[in-house]
């Protein structure tokens, strides 16, 4: 994109032109900033936008770090001091932590620029906010992570950082047709993060391609920076539909089985694969895991707010979660485990899993962020999961695959998003 | 107990009184309060004291309640919207979150009242804060939890909070003479609490009675409370004196063996069993994951206060952390994952682990908190453990015993422990 605006560049493309000097971290921000001013009264995605402070922090950022004033935009369900935090609740609205997030910090430590804080649903759960879907505002963003997905979607930022505890980071970010990354359990510090269910909260990754997530990645990681690497030869892929393949829409369905014949059409080997059994209620587990921590870390917001938290907070997460007992959280924790590690097994025997990251395209609503079921079993098995623009649903909505990795083997399932990437762009 | 001032009762004495209505929860506030008044001069246990509107509390607290009224102590890592929050850190001294943490609302939605903050050490590693030991003011009350230790120790509060990520609530709890309770890994709600190292971190309890945690355990966990239940037949224990027992003092070594004389005279069977041998590394292995976790979450202070934190936190974890590769990162994680599943098999084979706290008595200096080097390993396992005073060290400060169970299996462990705290009282 030799003439491209600034706000609609690669994250890795706006790195080369900092460094380069033809075009400054200020130049892209303002950039960003006019873009926001357009489509925000459409998108509705930022609750916080930084402006002079994010333009002043683009002049002072260093040209040789790693990010080089590349802005960024985080879910306002993590901590920041100089910004507000809500968490999505109005029990919370317009507050001002004394302490700033990890996640927003790592990346501004590394060069990056923080824009502002994204919509996130009621405390990462299900009631929406305001976010509409940038392809059509008719239609839902996904959720929880909706405005990190629908902000880099709309060419508002180049990368936002959301949070999966079903399906927040992945859902979304396919439903606004960008690349979504969820990485193996734990990799991204949580300090700041407000919890939900702490077994499977994770920290994840937008963006628009696979190569802005790996240059991310390494920025909240303060990890060295390695280019991901285009695999010489074509990767070996399950596809796996999952025990909830009636749950997805023709669309979903049509646009899976269709990459898999192309990817197959460019070399790829693709066999057809099931989870093992062991990992049969892999669901289900996921949601008692809900069940038991959520109602406790929403603790503080029922005691004293309830009357300002959704019905659907109040009467699904949380009065479900009263009714599972010690013994039936710690038997689901049990088993976790050992369908983590079936499923470990099981996945080493492929480069990734190709599977459907949610149902099929976006709800045309805004009440509903969609159905997590395609994404709770890798989040409850701690796997890295990547979900790539791959089709379009009926009403012209973004539809993506999703490839998930082995448990930690996190920078080789970039390897191999960058492969799939390739192919599947040839003819989108 | 017939006529004890009100805060030397226990907190289930306590509960007994209030419900038959022969003492009042806002006298046992009232009198906590005057012993605080009294001795905080001297054992500087409190960064905040909640005063009046603890006595309010008190006064509103239902009888019906499980906890009706009783007063609690909380660790000044945990955020409180009411009472300042400063993580034992300048850099947060005097600041008010607009979040309160779930463990300082549950038990207060189980009837308690929080008394207040107590002290820790900065951001809960080793650089200690201001409180003494108060059985002899010239030592360590240990860390990280110094204030919540010797709060219930001296008698100022029943019950109080902590949280270990080395051991940073069984040895303080050792050192100051009371009972310290670190549950299983992720038993209690983590929302609202500082991270130090996200796949460690362990909130845990402290009172000066094992009947007394098992009450403050059900109002921490929101589940039904049972009693803890008096064995039948006396344990088989394992004693193990680990792979660190020259690093214990003579103090140390002689009651731990001395209890287990005791124990085995009045029935108990005791064998001396060590951790398998895929344990042989657990210690290095727990100092690993808090080498790559801890300075990513104190990340936000490392980048805009690093002049702020104190030189052990600067140059020791954090520097070490930098040093440590994401490779070597996950490579602890799968052996701790290995040291946990043979750890929890070998445990199988007795009733509790029957070892060390701590090497021996508190140090005499306020300068360290002591060493945590028989702590890191069984928070690695994720294992749950429980100290009891079992003695006295050359100074006459308390030293005691520590009990370890399988993982998930608490309550059992409290069961046990209400065994062998019966049966070392005997004598002390």
């Amino acid at each position: 994109m030799p003439n491209a605006e600034p706000h609609r560049l690669s994250a890795v493309e706006m790195a080369v032109r900092i460094e380069a000097g033809t075009l400054t971290a200020e130049a892209v921000v303002q950039s960003c900033l006019e873009r926001i001013r357009e489509r925000e009264p459409v998108v509705r995605a930022w609750v916080h936008i930084a402006g002079d402070a994010a333009l002043a922090a683009a002049r002072a950022a260093d040209r040789g770090s790693l990010m080089r004033g590349i802005p960024f935009g985080i879910k306002d369900i993590f901590d920041t001091a100089d910004m507000p935090t809500g968490y999505g609740s109005p029990i919370y609205a317009g507050c001002r932590p004394s302490f700033t997030a990890s996640a927003a910090t790592l990346p501004c430590a590394a060069g990056g620029v923080l824009l502002g804080k994204t919509v996130t649903t009621e405390f990462a759960n299900r009631h929406p906010g305001p976010t509409t879907n940038p392809h059509n505002p008719g239609f839902s963003p996904g959720g929880s992570s909706s405005g990190s997905a629908a902000a880099v979607a709309d060419f508002m930022v180049p990368l936002a950082i959301g949070t999966q505890t079903g399906g927040s980071v992945i859902r979304p970010a396919a439903y606004c047709g960008v690349v979504g990354f969820k990485p193996s359990f734990n990799m991204f510090a949580p300090a700041g993060m407000h919890p939900n269910t702490e077994t499977l909260d994770t920290i994840g990754l937008m963006a628009r391609s696979v190569a802005d997530i790996a240059l991310f990645r390494a920025g909240m990681m303060a990890i060295p920076y390695e280019k991901p690497v285009m695999p010489e030869r074509a990767p070996r892929l399950a596809l796996c539909r999952t025990p909830h393949w009636d749950k997805a829409t023709p669309d979903g369905k049509a646009v899976l089985e269709e990459a898999a014949s192309r990817l197959r059409a460019v070399g790829a080997e693709i066999v057809e694969a099931e989870l093992p059994n062991a990992c049969g209620n892999v669901s289900e587990i996921q949601n008692r895991h809900s069940y038991f921590e959520a109602p406790r870390n929403h603790a503080p917001e029922r005691y004293r707010h309830e009357s300002l938290l959704s019905p659907a907070l109040r009467h699904g997460r949380i009065e479900g979660g009263r009714k599972l007992s010690l013994e039936e959280f710690r038997a689901a924790w049990r088993e976790a485990e050992q369908m983590r590690a079936a499923a470990n097994d099981w996945a080493g025997g492929f480069d990734a899993i190709l599977t459907l990251p949610a149902p099929g395209q976006a709800p045309q609503s805004l009440a509903s962020t969609g159905d997590a079921i395609f994404n709770g079993l890798w989040t409850l098995l701690h796997m890295p999961c990547l979900t790539l623009p791959a089709g379009a649903g009926p009403d012209g909505l973004p539809v993506g695959v999703q490839l998930v990795g082995k448990r930690h083997a996190d920078a080789r399932l970039l390897d191999i998003g960058l492969w799939v990437e390739s192919r599947l762009e040839a003819r989108r």
